[in-house]
């Protein structure tokens, strides 16, 4: 990958990251991720397929509850809203490649300032901010991984988009929806993220769940008809998360959304997208929740990040922790990668991580963690007893009775006779510790 | 309900229970139960069909894992296993009878000690108590709200009953789950529950999540076809837990367990039994379980205890938060009640509540604390403007073009097209203090 | 309390509320708040000393970490900052004396915005609002419960203001402290209050956290020594909050607070500052703050709110839970009340909750849920048994050898002989049951 | 050290452990652990002085609340008392010496069965095994890291030992504490711990938190009064936990105690003992617990384990996060160690691992855990550039008018001055991702 400049270079003081192994002491070089290494039968991009984001990244300047943003941009200095957004989208592909980040991921609103645009009015403005990215990505050839719309930050979505109680205010969001699909159609973006943002309640006093949940399956179904008029072939992805900013989403967790879909009819198109913050902040660790989607053949992306333990709001940090990313990888290859998906880094510098070279810092250490973890976890499960051990504990249903009653085929009144003449069943242990010592020694 | 004593009585020193009205200081009296009172049109009874729990209430001493139990129960004292079990029986039914409770339930190994006994021989244990049940269920009118297997506690299923990965163990469940199937229909159970025990998994490295999902799917299909061929009509309740013991429960909360009993074919039969303190574990509101639970059609029945709001494990304490309750019986009440189930109270006087009247001061403060709720959510919704007020803002959705999107016939072009000439959308407070201002003044 | 009304009116539909009692169907009265009745001896307002807080009822707008405010303020109309500032001071005024608040409290960048005015600069648009605010406070009879600080909005601030790493920073926020405890003086102020704000870490690896900690005692005597020396006889209150928007407060809970200010000596003239939704942050209720603050003789002022339960960050809701308040109230009336502080409303409206009304809403409902508390909490103690519970709790240590023991007299060998000699001790139940059955008769 | 066993081998098929490196496919060797080599100036054994604990390995079988325990220990095959206490301690010191262990630690309780003794009986248990332990300890070498006393398990001490609300109770523990601290020091115990037990509140409805305080304080002057007259000259250490047992544990974290000993006086002889279970439940990092008792010099010694993330009890499983460890090695190192104490094993087996050789599975994992952070952390101290970024960012407070401030010699009038000319202070960033890159480099 080349890097690709605008007019003028964002990021003078790094150059294109490159690997240069573990023992490199350059901040700014690979220690682990190897684009063209080969794991597990192909190279470690195509299992990856990394994607910048837009919005922590070239939108979100650090502001929290407490204070507004710290993070100065010069993508924003012009006072032009075609100018400011192609200054940004410059400095976002010179990012990416410098990175060598083969993907990148979008709300429409990150791409140019809404700035309370008539439906007409933002169209022209997508229109415009669309045919550069076609390219930038020309040029650079960095593919879009999704495309989403922001549905939630606009003052008028405050009480949902798709679940607002007042239709004309779901309307107004169709509008918007069906201008970042088109977008995403015209950017060849592989697929298209629903991410809940305020469809939710704050409080059940004043909600009517049940109303809010069927007008939401109406919008899903609506919006992937109409995609797939207009050709597109790419997955439809839901993103879970339990709270926040409402009391409770709809997209709780991926149980959740796997029942939403298959209760309503959606589940032929629909997948996940899981994030690694929504998950701790469900109560699940990350591999649960690859597992669960995996179980409900639905593991469609992964937005990568990580969440404070500590702390039960979504931070949004770079992954680091080796241990908790090798134990996602190892379900991960189990599930043999994901379903039309990538790696996206839905994750943000510090507030106080205000040098421009931070960005690249998080990056660099998030694509190493995940690099370094696959490469584990697939020594994991080639080299070590891992796989035959797991195996081992269910070989009792892969034949005989024990596979009569997997498949549904044994009476109560047949098992309960099985059950008396066994005796006492044997004690197996879970051995739990020596799962988790062969992790480790691969680490 | 008249007084049902054994042999000996258990509790002297507490009378029956009778309502005195919220100006008595009589700590053994209602101040809100009125057994007959109607409310919302049938009475209190009828709604709430209280029910007592065998486990917490007559077995469960105290113990947790700091130390053995505190509580000595005089009915324990004989050494022989059929007295101790009809000398339990006999307190329960002392209790059941001066709490004006019409309803009970139980584990199969509540009635009486398994003492690592063989099928056979625990099967005829199981007949001599369940033959005493009758005569006590006669005697007092006293009915069984639903019956149970203890398939966690003995060691045996330390991996698990209808998930165990090792078939012999899951086969001696199934001879245990019939006996206790048998059992309640013997006695006329109402309901038989299943609660998750040890289906989940304590580390996801050693476990195939599909393979002991799937198991269980075919294990509740077996044990509801087993129990309609012997001529049960009553409900089967699933209870959503979402940890504890395991480090992650399959039957996780309302919403996972819906999709469940949906994926495998399962939704006609079964219906949950929602606990306070499972919902709080599971990050929820007990309201948000029972609302989810009616949207789905499968609320089945309650488990009526709190969970303490800072410390994250199952403390089952009675209810007694009014403001709580409230909520949950608002809920309670549009949904029309429950399918089939009651309030059990599945809530245990603390370990340190060491005095026999303590569990009618449990009993008490719970029963109380529904009907006062019951009564309250009553009022609300037939003397405030609570309801009309939710109504109004989906109003939209109820004729023209709302209702059109609604009912799932709009295209998001047209939607779109709407959208675009709706302009600025009207801007409509949630109003969320006035709703719960309006809570408040009904309490 | 007469309406004190600027230029023009801003809450035009409500007029003063006043207390109707709880049979009241009128929205804008109170139910419970009667602000002369006698309770314990003395008003309720002399209890409770309410005050409505500056930021979050007049400045904050509604954002979030997903979308900017909702909420429209007329008093921000103008394009003058000085015109800007009083029309808001004059919708304060109007709000406070239509809601019988006798105290207010700020943070000095509410009363006028700061604009990255210079120290020069701030100071005099300080002197032009508190010269105003003179005029206000004596138009009204309204009072100055607390001044304080926004020492963490300020990007300056991002890595603490007290406790920043770097010295220019911390000079620069002395500059700003100066002023505003200035300010309080000027205006009465009863109390000058530090919250945390950023003084803490983000992260601990790259922080040296003790150097911080002596910093920021260093920084607590300072301004102490300054505004004695100037006059301020009023109480200095810390505000504990365990975490966000840093990881790790410092100010964790008010057993932390009480350690440090007794280490570094500031017992004398510091007291803590409770707010509810800090204390169910840090896995403590609210009535366990209280009463550690009660026990260490630190129980300062009250800010007023309520979190959730289920969701872990700063939702500074109003305060509606009577059960939680109740409990709360009955440290506090035992305690005898505040020293020196009152009860602020550090609440907000939902930011769905747009109508100018709403804030009425839920200042009613907060003022009315502690006024309840407040009757209800004298209720039990002087007409019910729990205090007299409680006290035999307790007896044996108030003579005798358990005398002898608390008052520190006896050695092991002698307490060792004792309990050699008392054989296995009575047990004695707890009773928790039975004490939260008397709380909730009262109700 | 050389392999002791009694008159049977208890752990037959596991030989003696030892350090065969990273390449290693042994289960039974360590990876990591290489007692002799030296690692920041002295060998590792001496930084981190292995302990074994006694209650989860040679005593716990596994139960949890939902069930009894599953673990078949041979030494309590023994119908006889003194020869179960003989074989289990056999087995134990089989266990450390097989290990490598240097260290142990015990209850009173753990190491011969109590069986409601009395006193004078009790005392004469203890006297028995006592004499016993002092021939394996000379046998093998093992020391004891620390003892204490079991005052929470039996029923008598439901509400609590030291803090009891009956003088009687309190005195029957005092029994208990002085034949503990007798043991202690005849076995010439390095330390003696204080772990709360029950020494907080189930509710605080029926507390008086403050009497319940003063005399925990007594008690522990006492029993500190009483060791020092006796020659102890080790360190007392009490362990933080915040809740669980009881709602509220006197000792909530590191800061409160550290607090309570500030205020009573007892800070020069008692230090704490930080487990990571304990800190995680008060919702800090393990690392934080550590940082804070090195700032106020009470770092004594470490429960090493670790809890679950998602979970909010106790699960003590054995430490295996590399991540969270080297982190807490960074500040162990910095802090130079340990005042006294060593690193414990409070870590038990799960439920499910029922082998014997499980018991060696999860003290492998755990010791090469902490051996490999240690390595980890010396190397960034050492070889990266982690310290001097650290000390960088407070350079400012070395010298000049920083150091001024910071030695408390500076009016707030001087310090606004400074702010007042500074202007806008640099910015600063504070660069966290780095700092992680650093330290997962490492790794």
């Amino acid at each position: 990958m080349s890097i690709v400049l605008g007019d003028k270079e964002f990021f003078p003081s790094v150059p294109e990251v490159s690997y240069e192994g573990r023992d490199s002491d350059n901040p700014f070089a690979f220690k682990w991720y190897d684009a063209n290494k080969i794991v597990a039968g192909k190279p470690m991009k195509d299992w990856l397929r990394f994607a910048g984001c837009y919005w922590h990244t070239f939108c979100g300047q650090g502001h929290d509850p407490f204070g507004p943003g710290t993070q100065h941009f010069e993508w924003n200095a012009s006072s032009n809203v075609h100018k400011r957004a192609t200054d940004k989208m410059d400095a976002a592909f010179e990012f990416f490649t410098k990175m060598q980040l083969p993907y990148y991921c979008f709300h429409d609103t990150d791409l140019i300032d809404e700035e309370n645009s008539s439906v007409a009015d933002f169209e022209k403005k997508i229109e415009f901010i669309t045919n550069y990215a076609e390219k930038k990505q020309s040029a650079s050839g960095v593919k879009l991984l999704w495309g989403t719309a922001n549905l939630f930050s606009n003052p008028r979505y405050m009480n949902g988009a798709g679940t607002n109680p007042h239709f004309p205010t779901l309307a107004r969001a169709g509008a918007q929806l069906k201008i970042a699909i088109d977008a995403t159609i015209k950017l060849h973006g592989e697929n298209y993220v629903f991410w809940g943002g305020r469809e939710g309640y704050i409080s059940l006093l004043n909600t009517n769940m049940k109303q809010e949940q069927d007008n939401f399956a109406a919008w899903l179904h609506m919006a992937k008809d109409y995609a797939r008029k207009n050709g597109f072939e790419g997955g439809f992805l839901i993103e879970p998360k339990p709270m926040e900013p409402t009391k409770h989403q709809y997209d709780f967790d991926t149980a959740t959304v796997a029942g939403f879909l298959n209760k309503y009819g959606l589940a032929d198109d629909f997948k996940v997208n899981i994030e690694v913050n929504h998950a701790t902040l469900a109560n699940h660790t990350f591999q649960h929740e690859l597992q669960v989607a995996a179980d409900n053949n639905i593991l469609g992306s992964i937005d990568a990040n990580r969440g404070d333990y500590q702390n039960s709001w979504d931070t949004d940090q770079f992954p680091n922790n080796i241990a908790e990313t090798t134990e996602a990888m190892l379900v991960f290859l189990e599930a043999g990668g994901l379903q039309g998906g990538g790696v996206n880094f839905d994750a943000k510098t510090r507030r106080e991580s205000t040098d421009m070279e931070d960005i690249f810092h998080g990056h660099i250490g998030g694509m190493d963690t995940f690099a370094r973890s696959l490469i584990i976890a697939e020594k994991i499960i080639t080299e070590s007893p891992y796989s035959d051990l797991r195996k081992a504990r269910y070989e009792t249903y892969q034949s005989g009775k024990g596979k009569e009653f997997a498949d549904g085929k044994m009476s109560l009144e047949k098992l309960a006779q099985i059950g008396s003449e066994v005796g006492e069943p044997e004690q197996i242990s879970g051995k739990q510790e020596l799962f988790e010592n062969i992790v480790n020694q691969y680490i």
